[in-house]
This record gives structure tokens, C-alpha cells and sequence, in this order.
């Protein structure tokens, strides 16, 4: 029953997380005139009003309750037998239970239940969803860069390369594609690791961003997305029991994706918070205390950073980087930097460095043996092609025996989607930005203060965002996050929604 | 040093399997001429004829040797303190290690080698490598199917939508796969179970399939490929430790990905072997009798069956599946029904029948109770589009509450490639087959005689097979496995080729 209260938007902080793509909402502090949720109202709202509208009773609502006691009676209807399943809540994988991600949760299920029942004809306070909570550019209405899209149908139907309505480039493209797939076919499946000549392509984009630094395209692994190459990398490093299981530590708010992984991994997640006073920056002496804190109890062998950050769009100074690295190879961490959104920055002064590019000009003390694994991915930059899946990994320094080992475990899956692959290629070989499509990509579980303002919002007014809780945040603070991606006159609608419904809800309950 | 010999090809035995796209070689019995191997052969020729090129070395030679040696001196030639990796073998993920997946392993690592042996001009011979170890049509040759990747050109670039060149009813459905995307795009994220209108299709498929037998598309699950739903199904089922530690049976042989997510989960895989000499049927006895022996050391939970077999080929009789069911229901088993397969029986008097089918023929006491997954993949089937990594599962009577983790989990990794999923619509909307194109994809890993064989032949004839031990085998036999998917000359040639170095090996070496 702690007092707990909304924050609220403080453009003058907040601008490069704006341009970003994210809203992340300041904590109000002394100079915030957002009024606070008096004390003991979650206890007192959540069940009266929250609870029958929660998709967590949604999610297993219905059938389940029918079958939970069609299991206990033992005969059903027709007088068969009956019995309890063999796999159940209680007999499944508890670290599949442990795993919590903020997507397509309570808030997201919920509206998609209000558009239907908008499409029915109820009647609401507003006449459409508007959905804040995902970073789904095409979703959003942005339309695909044209040249990626021809590239993609000309590699799908080779037939019509003999047209004459594509253009030469688009053309060349396709079969240069086409002739390093098996038998000329994006049917046919790649090499497990990717396409030679994308990881070629690749390595190229990788030297160019990183002024020469050299990338060796064998280090290169083209993945289903980058959730997919941060989980095959989180795979490889987690094992242990106890006190030597192994610790990974992730900022909060981090991106779910790395807590779901850990959580089904059984890895031990080591919380660092990122400075809010500052901007969301890394802060060296928090990580030092929560590492002397994780040693502990557990055996932390990697850190993660999310650059340019998620939720919080914030981009890390070059000495906040240099710091890390630093950090990194005296405590002995493998680095994995999730730079999914490197060519989402748009504040001014504000520059991307890669972790890469940082580590090669700190020398061969720290170039030849630091160990670090980076990801991107085709879902963000200027395209925000989500549905093809397309990323890669860099890794760097990685024993060559693990690489061994990644380079098997990867072919489990045999190939990552072939469009995909195409795609990646074509990102990396366009540098000039077609549209502005940032794309980030969250949901929110769980019910908590933030997630009862962001339900209340949603039901009010129709706009849907993502509650704090689902990306981690100090004990006593509550934040949401919202996407910027609906066009700018929707955009306008949806700030002075937000902004009068703040008003009422922070006048009504404090 | 025991015995061992390698069989023949038994043709009045092997048809269902041939025709369906593998020969698995059967063990020679007392009727079988083929000559023996004598004892000691293999401890004879491994280290002196195998070793130097076996890829197990080369996999791990070069840069491994020279970072190993780097780390362990403490001083690089530059005078630069150099030290052990943090993510090393020994300090890696010990699952990880236990994965063995046969596929592009040292056979195949070793018959790329030799494409670039021949293109550099290095005479063998032979003067070209033929690829029948793994089941990709069309790095094979053949052709996609036209309507097919009409409509995925058409999604991927709709301003195609506009000109004459397409069917009208290619447009349709590139139309409604479309308006099912978010914002018309495929560029856009799918809800993670998949498309609506794409399981609703699926769903009718399954239904005609099956005679009626109503499946609710809530059931359906869009996968990025089989083998991602196979893995969710069993990242589900697994827990436990020690003597509770969840058992999973698989038939031996099995389709290798089976052995390395078990691997990967920790899981205790309990092998029942497909009786040879009854066309590699599912034997009751044989289940009874591995589920008993597993019982003493682990807690079996499911039973999964590869029907048809891969990549035995065997097509499994009605009376075994009802034997099946029966079995999983009296013993308390989760089925898992690998059906990828199904549109790929030819040989006369061969009939596929669907677990599900039969589950609901035996009656409300087995239809309202038996659990299980059934698997299908757009990498099969007559188009054989293995690189867009398009699939499905249906779960029935799955536990509400463990319905609601599998969608969650499914939910982490956002949703599958859209393009697979547009090309599942088209392949459950398509039954009149086109061209056929049965995939099959294994490869192998490991160091046996069936290695050694596979090797030979490879290095002697350019033919690229895959040895048994990548699928298992009972002790004492050797198998090896090829796809025919070359053109029908080609696999003349082929045959004639196997025929031949297969009488000259078992001479040499009886």
C-alpha cells in the first residue's frame, strides 16, 4: 500500500527519446506538478474495478474453466471417462511459467477486444483505436521503401525480371540474390549461418559504419530477427547451478525479450538501473555495485546494452561506452550490445557509437580480447520491414571453439527466412533513408498502478500504450511508453488525449 | 572391434520409401549378399585413412588453433597482455556441447570442400558433387510452383496488384492476405500465433483432411517452420530433475532435430526402435518395453512419431495409430505427431493417416482426453518451399491454462516470417498438387563405418549421402540415407554409381 503516482511528459528531457520513436515518461520529481495517487488505492481500485476487464481472466477465461472441471469430474456429458492431462499448469516447464513478456499482453488483448467491440457497434467515448503501445511502422499505415519491395518480388518471381516496369538496380539486385541462393531459388534453403554474399554485404556495412574497422563476414550470422541471434547468444553462455549459475546483466528498463529469455533459461537476471536524473545514461558505479551484489549469489559472465536504449531511446556517450568496455574486460563480461536502433537518431549533437567501432580504438589490449556480440536487425531503421524477420550478429573475439559450437547450434534451425536474408541485405546496402519508419516493438503483462492508468486510458479515450512494469523500473516510480509512429495529425490528437485525460486522472486521484 | 557391415538396397522392401523421397538402405539380413566388414576395420582405417580430412578437425582448425594459442601465451606478438576467453568451451553451455544435428556436418562440410576442389581445376574422379543428402527441391532444380510466387510477388510489391500480367485469382489472394496484414503490408508484425485468416484456412484444410473432424483455428499455431513448433511443444514439456527429469520417447531412426532439442533442453531422450524387418513399422512391444526401462530412471511424458518416417519413409497402417493412441492414452503420454510428411505417399496401397483422425474415429473416451501436437511445414508437400520456413501445429485437448503459456511463449519471439505464413495459406489452399517436390532435410555428424562409407563414396564418386548414425540406428548396423530428388537421369547415374562402389567397397573390406 506505498503511495505511487503517474509521472508526466517533460519535453525539455525528453526530446531525443521523442525523436526516437519512444515516449518514456519522466518519474515526476519536485518540480513535477503531477499530483499523486493517494496511498492504498491499488489495493482498493484493482478489484473492484480492474479485475473483470483484466485479459489475465480473459487469457484463461472460458474454455479453461470448462475443462478445468471436466478434468475434475472425471465423467463428462456422455458419461466418458475422464481425466486430468498429462500436461498441466503444474506438470509443465516452470521456467516457460517464469517467463514474463511485455507483448501482446493485458492492455494489448484488451483493445483488441474494444476494436471488435467497435466493429459491433458499441458505443465508446471515441470512435477508434490508436495504438501506441508496438512500433509496427507498416501497421501505423507508413508504406515500404518501393526499392526494397521490388527487389523482394522480382527474388519471389523471377518471371519478372523479363518486364520492363523495374528498374535496372532493382533488377541487378535480385539476381545477384537469387544466383547465391541454392538452385537460384529463395525456396531453397541458405547456409545455416546466411547467405555468403548478405554476410559479405554485411561486413561491408559493418567497416563502413565503423570507419575501417575490419568485420570478417565468417563472424557474421544472419538470425530470424535480432531476438533471435540475442537468444542463441544468451543460449551459449547460461549454465551452472546456484551460486555459480550464471548471471546476465541487463539494464532496467531493459527490453522484455532478455527477462523472458533469462526466465526460460533459468539464468540468474542481474538488474542495473539506468539513470533517469541523467537521461537514462549507464552509470559505471551502479554497475560496479550491482555486479559486487551479483557475485554473491550467482556467476554474472555477461552484460547486455541496449544502444540506442529501449524503452528509453536514450544514446550512450562515447565515454559512457569507452567505461563499459573498460568495465567489461576488468570484471571479465562478454559484452553483447543489442544496436538494433542505431539508425534511429535524431537529436541533435547526438551520435551513435558503435561498441565496436569504441573497442577497436581502445587498442589491442582491449580489440584482442574483449568479447562482444552485436545485433541488428531489419525491423528498425528507416524501413521497419517487421514482418520478414531479418537480422544479423556480429561476434567478436569469440573462442573459437564456441564458435564452433554457435555455428552447429544455429544449424539446428536450418536456415533463417530466406526474404529475410534479402532484406538484410538490402538495408545494408542503402544507407540513405527512404521513410522514417522507427520501429520498437513492446507489450506490457502484469497489473500494477501503471498498468491500471495505461487500461483506463485505453478505455477512455481509445489509445493504447505499454505500462512501465513490462520494461522494469524503480520500486515506487511508474512510467508508460508510448510510440510515436501514427502520423503527425494523429499524433496531434493523440497528445492532447493523453495530456486531458492526465489532467483528470491525476486530479481524481490524488 | 565388432562386426560390421553395411546393407543393401532391398528394392521389394523399400518401395514406399523410395517413392517417398528416401532410401533408407536396409541392413542386410541372411538373404542379403552384400558382403561383411571385418572386425577390427574400423580402429584399422579411422586414424589412418579418415582422421586428416575428417571435418570434425577442420571445423575446428585454423583461427581455433592460433586463438588457443594466443590465449594461453598471456603475450601477443605485439607485446599485448592477452588472456583466456570468458566464454570458452569449458565455461560454455554444457546442453549446448550434447547437441548433435546432423545436418551440415562432415560429409557435407567435406563435399563443399570438394566443389571448390573442382572449380579450382583439382582433378577427382569425378567431375561434379551430387547433393542427395539433404531435401531441398529447389537448389535441386526444380521449379517453384508459378501461382504460388505470383501471390507472394504480388504481397511483397502490391503495385503489381495493378498490372495485367497476373491470374485474377492470384490477385484475390495476395488481396486477402493482404488486407489480413497490419497496415496492407507484410512489412508488418502478425499477431504471434499467426494471421487470423491464415489459421482460419488452415483449420479448413485440416477439417477436409480429416472428414470432417472439426479443428478450431484457436488450435492453430503459425510456426517458422515444423521444427520451431516442435521445439515450443517440448520447451513445454520438459522439466524436472534427476529420476523426474521428463522423458521424451522418439523413434529410432528419427529426424535428428528431435536428439539436439533434447539435447538442448536437458531432456532425457528414450529411443523405441522402428522394427526394420516390418518396413520400419511402430512395434507395441518395443514401445512397452523402452517406456518400462525409461521409467526406471526418468518420468516419460511424451511420445512423438514421425509419420511418414523420416527418414525410414515408412507410411504408418490405421491399426498402428489406433495402437499408438491407445498406448499414449492407457500410459499417460503426450503425443507428438511429426505429420510434415503427409502429402507425400506414393507407393500404391500406402494410405497417410492423420493422429488426429484416428484419435477422433476411436471415440469421445480417447477424442476428449489424449493430448497432442501435430506438425506440418510449407518445406515439404509438393512445392517444397523450405527457405520462406513456413509451418504449423494444432494442439488438442491441450490444458487451457498451458495453452495460455505456450501463446505467451509463442508471443517472445513476435511472429513468423509473414511471407511463410502467406505461402502456408497458399500451400492449405492448394491441394491439387503441382510439381512434386518432397523435401527431406538431415545431414550427419560423427565419426562411424556408415561415416566412413559415406565418406568414401563421396571422396571415389562425388555422390553426397548421409550416414545412418545422424538419424540412429541399433548397435551393430549401419545405414546410410539419400534423398532422390536429382532428375530421374541424374539419379540413373547415381544408383549406377552407388551400385558400383557399393560391390567394390564390400569387397575390399570383407
Amino acid at each position: 500500500m506505498s503511495a505511487w503516482r503517474i509521472g508526466q511528459i517533460l519535453p525539455s528531457r525528453s526530446v531525443s527519446v521523442l525523436k526516437g520513436g519512444n515516449v518514456w515518461f519522466f518519474r515526476g520529481g519536485a518540480q513535477d506538478p503531477a499530483g499523486y495517487l493517494v496511498s492504498g488505492v491499488r489495493s482498493m481500485l484493482i478489484p473492484s474495478q480492474l479485475s473483470p476487464s483484466l485479459p489475465q481472466s480473459i487469457a484463461l477465461s472460458g474454455v479453461s474453466e470448462r475443462r478445468r472441471g471436466l478434468a475434475q469430474e472425471k465423467m463428462t456429458e456422455n458419461g466418458v471417462f475422464s481425466r486430468d492431462k498429462v500436461l498441466t499448469i503444474d506438470t509443465m516447464n516452470p521456467t516457460v511459467k517464469n517467463v514474463e513478456y511485455a507483448v501482446r499482453g493485458p492492455i494489448v488483448q484488451r483493445a483488441m477486444q474494444i476494436e471488435k467491440e467497435l466493429r459491433e457497434g458499441v458505443k465508446k467515448p471515441f470512435t477508434e483505436v490508436i495504438k501506441a503501445n508496438i512500433g509496427d511502422a507498416h501497421a501505423m499505415g507508413q508504406q515500404p521503401i518501393t526499392f526494397f519491395r521490388q527487389v523482394l518480388a522480382l527474388c519471389s518471381y523471377p518471371e519478372l525480371l523479363n518486364e520492363n516496369m523495374f528498374p535496372e538496380d532493382a533488377k541487378n539486385r535480385a539476381q545477384r540474390i537469387l544466383q547465391a541462393c541454392g538452385g537460384g531459388s529463395v525456396g531453397a534453403y541458405s547456409a545455416s549461418q546466411g547467405i555468403d554474399c548478405v554476410r559479405q554485404d554485411v561486413a561491408r556495412y559493418i567497416e563502413r559504419r565503423d570507419g575501417g574497422v575490419p568485420c570478417d563476414p565468417d563472424n557474421v550470422y544472419l538470425t530470424t530477427g535480432a531476438s533471435d541471434g540475442i537468444v542463441t547468444m544468451l543460449k551459449l553462455l547460461v549454465c551452472g547451478e546456484g551460486a555459480s549459475r550464471t548471471g546476465v546483466m541487463i539494464s532496467i528498463p531493459q527490453y522484455p525479450l532478455y527477462s523472458a529469455a533469462l526466465a526460460e533459461l533459468g539464468a540468474v537476471q542481474v538488474n542495473y538501473y539506468l539513470n533517469e536524473e541523467k537521461c537514462w545514461s549507464m552509470d559505471l558505479s551502479e554497475l560496479e555495485s550491482s555486479l559486487a551484489e551479483a557475485r554473491k549469489h550467482c556467476n554474472p559472465k555477461a552484460l547486455c546494452i541496449i544502444n540506442p536504449g529501449n524503452p528509453t531511446g536514450q544514446v550512450q556517450s562515447r565515454q559512457c561506452i569507452e567505461d563499459v568496455i573498460r568495465f567489461a574486460a576488468k570484471e571479465r563480461l562478454f559484452l553483447m550490445a543489442d544496436e538494433v536502433y542505431q539508425d534511429n537518431v535524431y537529436a541533435e549533437g547526438c551520435q551513435f557509437h558503435s561498441f565496436k567501432k569504441v573497442l577497436f580504438e581502445l587498442g589491442p589490449e582491449y580489440s584482442d580480447n574483449v568479447e562482444l556480440a552485436s545485433f541488428h536487425s531489419t525491423s528498425k531503421c528507416y524501413m521497419g520491414e517487421c514482418g520478414f524477420r531479418g537480422g544479423y550478429m556480429e561476434v567478436i573475439n569469440m573462442d573459437a571453439e564456441v564458435q564452433a559450437q554457435l555455428s552447429k547450434l544455429v544449424s539446428v534451425r536450418l536456415c533463417p527466412p530466406i526474404p529475410g536474408q534479402a532484406l538484410m541485405d538490402l538495408v545494408v546496402n542503402s544507407p540513405q533513408p527512404g521513410e522514417p519508419s522507427h520501429i520498437t516493438f513492446m507489450k506490457a503483462l502484469g497489473q500494477a498502478p501503471d498498468m491500471f492508468y495505461c487500461m483506463k486510458l485505453l478505455e477512455e479515450t481509445g489509445i493504447c500504450l505499454v505500462p512501465g512494469s513490462g520494461f522494469g523500473q524503480k520500486d515506487g516510480t511508474y512510467h508508460f511508453r508510448m510510440t510515436i509512429l501514427p502520423p503527425t495529425e494523429k499524433l496531434k490528437i493523440l497528445l492532447a488525449k493523453v495530456k486531458e485525460f492526465h489532467q483528470k486522472f491525476t486530479q481524481q486521484y490524488s
